[in-house]
């Protein structure tokens, strides 16, 4: 577990030092090297996804790409958002009839500027309010340093989705936004540069109210865009997981604002929990036949293999209904031979005593990487394996 | 290129580490901690492959677990040499008649004994002849230190492997083994404790030479055991990739001796080749229209997406015929929904650019290891895909 975590932790870093810079990460969409001209997609994989939109031949990346308030956020956030986000638009936006196209209004400059050398306070959405920046949607710094008294930082980071789509194979049109605003359960704080880190506790209660406010503040400002103006805002309300979670946040609370609309009519709660599993610290299980399931999957496997050094799951619960399962399986190889028997092993004792009807994915590691996997997706019957492989 | 070059072997080296102190690494099989007593097999996941052997709730691992002569050996060679002999060996003890067990009759103490802070020289089939160990296989060491005066190390490893059958779903009978020799192209070595590393290269001449002698010898030996006496014992010859390399050996001659037989009867040679795309150093293409086509896919997918860091691939030929490809996409990511984008589009790029008919693997990976991979199996007509999630 230790180790995973380190591990986790290490690969967060070493994204985030890529995107803590903000000068120069993204190269933009407007180049036009390709040799194909106008709309292409990317071609679907399957009901459940999306389409990709290419403009050009190149992809269309956001307009606030890599972006996130501070270079301390659990890199799992940054997955789930996005994956969340879009699992919320697809009742208003069906994926056979919209494609998804990644944010194009909110700008890195409108979301956040950050001076080079943290001489001057950042501005943007993201920032705090101040007199130089009234847009900001963080509360004001009151000076006070202690976790209780001073203005904890609200929200972490904002995320847009477009969903378009595509008349006569040819031009876009939008059919409308959705927008996650990232809410902090801890914002992580310094009294000083370079000291150490404190933390502010904020309360689900606390978090629901603020990210409220700010999605009235956020959609009434998006209405004042002339293309913004009549089309669908989804807001959704996302509470980002401590920064040392083996899982990331969930969604809490969703909106669909029509057209025209200057202010949430009415938030509709989200009951997502993701739970990781073996359950630590005398953490209850969401539900207990998961968590012995998994158990006894755990269980068998390791008595198969020597050296086998860490099993852990995340669980996804919808409305306390068991979603999903990630698996990881750390271990040491030998070679490709015991890969693919262990392997098989897996997959023979994942379909006898992991949960039944929810897609699950295992992920057999070492420390050279991805070794094999084992996967279930939604709806299907049995496990599917895949061993990397070298010439 | 440079950089994964450096990747691997930073990767290659993480695992020899732990391989090179030859105490206390694998920790037997005889063991017996789980509920299950008598054989059980870890259950097919395909007709082209192997099932493995549990005995008493445990995976027989091989004798000689995690054995090489040196730590440093490219570890695609440990990888390749045994997919290949597996390979090898189908045609001989075909999949739906035999289970493949790692080597138990080969032991880490007949292989290769090191002392353990490199006082005294090492012992086994693996070490050097001399007066204290008349059983080595490499040649005596003639105290010269030129390159091309001293005697190199021909043999890098040995690999066994076993083939048994099952009757009555209950005892295992051993139907075969399968040997191979992994003979060095290039033998590295230093002139004196910790000092410059050196290097001899050895000819295609001298490899298949030298192999087929040790061949002779390993199969009389070999027949010695009473339970190895009577039955067929395949013996391949693989080359050693130099360390440096991005794919790894090939084998290059094979022999399927009968039962009772002590000198190899008949060598086949065997057609291989691998070679990574795009080549460098005007190297020759194996296949020109492979090479053309990978390129053409190379620049479809580097045009689609800003920051592509490299794309390479590792092309397999039997007799001078495309029999697989595996390409490595690697890139900085600044989410699911460009990560998920991207794979749709290099699936769709794969079945318009890459060869037809061939099994193919791609694997995208970024800083945080493998984000995505696309895939066509042998004889399949449509490329998978499968983005690894997170909750």
């Amino acid at each position: 577990m230790k180790r995973t975590k380190l591990v986790l932790a290490l690969a967060a870093l070493l994204v985030l030092a890529g995107c803590g810079n903000l000068k120069g990460s993204g190269t933009g969409t407007t180049a036009n090297t390709a040799n194909s001209k106008g709309v292409q997609t990317t071609g679907q994989t399957g009901e459940d996804n999306y389409t990709g939109v290419i403009e050009n031949g190149r992809y269309k990346t956001s307009a606030a790409r890599g972006l996130t308030v501070t270079q301390t956020d659990n890199m799992l956030n940054v997955q789930s958002i996005e994956t969340g986000l879009t699992n919320l638009s697809k009742t208003e936006f069906p994926t056979d009839k919209y494609l998804l196209q990644e944010g194009q209004y909110l700008k890195k400059s409108t979301l956040l500027v950050q001076s080079s050398d943290n001489s001057t306070p950042s501005t943007g959405w993201l920032a705090r309010k101040s007199k130089e920046n009234p847009e900001g949607l963080n509360p004001e710094d009151n000076n006070k340093k202690e976790p209780n008294t001073r203005n904890p930082l609200y929200l972490q980071q904002i995320v847009e989705q477009d969903y378009v789509s595509q008349t006569n194979n040819k031009s876009l049109t939008l059919g409308g936004v959705s927008i996650a605003l990232g809410m902090n359960s801890v914002d992580y704080y310094q009294k000083e540069t370079y000291g150490a880190e404190f933390k502010t506790e904020i309360s689900d209660a606390q978090l629901l109210e603020q990210g409220k406010q700010m999605a009235n503040t956020v959609l009434a400002r998006l209405r004042q865009r002339a293309d913004l103006k009549n089309v669908p805002i989804i807001i959704g309300i996302y509470k980002q997981a401590p920064k040392d979670s083996l899982v990331g946040g969930t969604f809490v609370a969703t909106s669909t604002n029509k057209g025209g609309s200057q202010k949430v009519a009415k938030w509709t709660t989200v009951n997502q929990k993701n739970q990781v599993l073996p359950t630590i610290n005398d953490e209850k299980a969401v539900n207990s036949g998961d968590s012995d399931a998994f158990s006894n999957f755990k269980t068998q496997i390791q008595s198969f293999f020597p050296n086998l050094s860490g099993v852990v799951a995340q669980a996804h619960y919808d409305n306390n209904q068991l979603t999903g399962m990630n698996i990881t399986v750390n271990t040491q190889f030998y070679g490709e031979t015991e890969i693919t028997s262990f392997t098989q092993y897996i997959a023979q004792a994942a379909g006898r005593y992991l949960p039944r009807n929810v897609p699950i994915n295992i992920n057999i590691m070492s420390t050279q990487g991805m070794q094999a996997y084992v996967a279930r997706s939604r709806g299907g019957k049995d496990f599917s394996t895949h061993v990397f492989g070298s010439y």
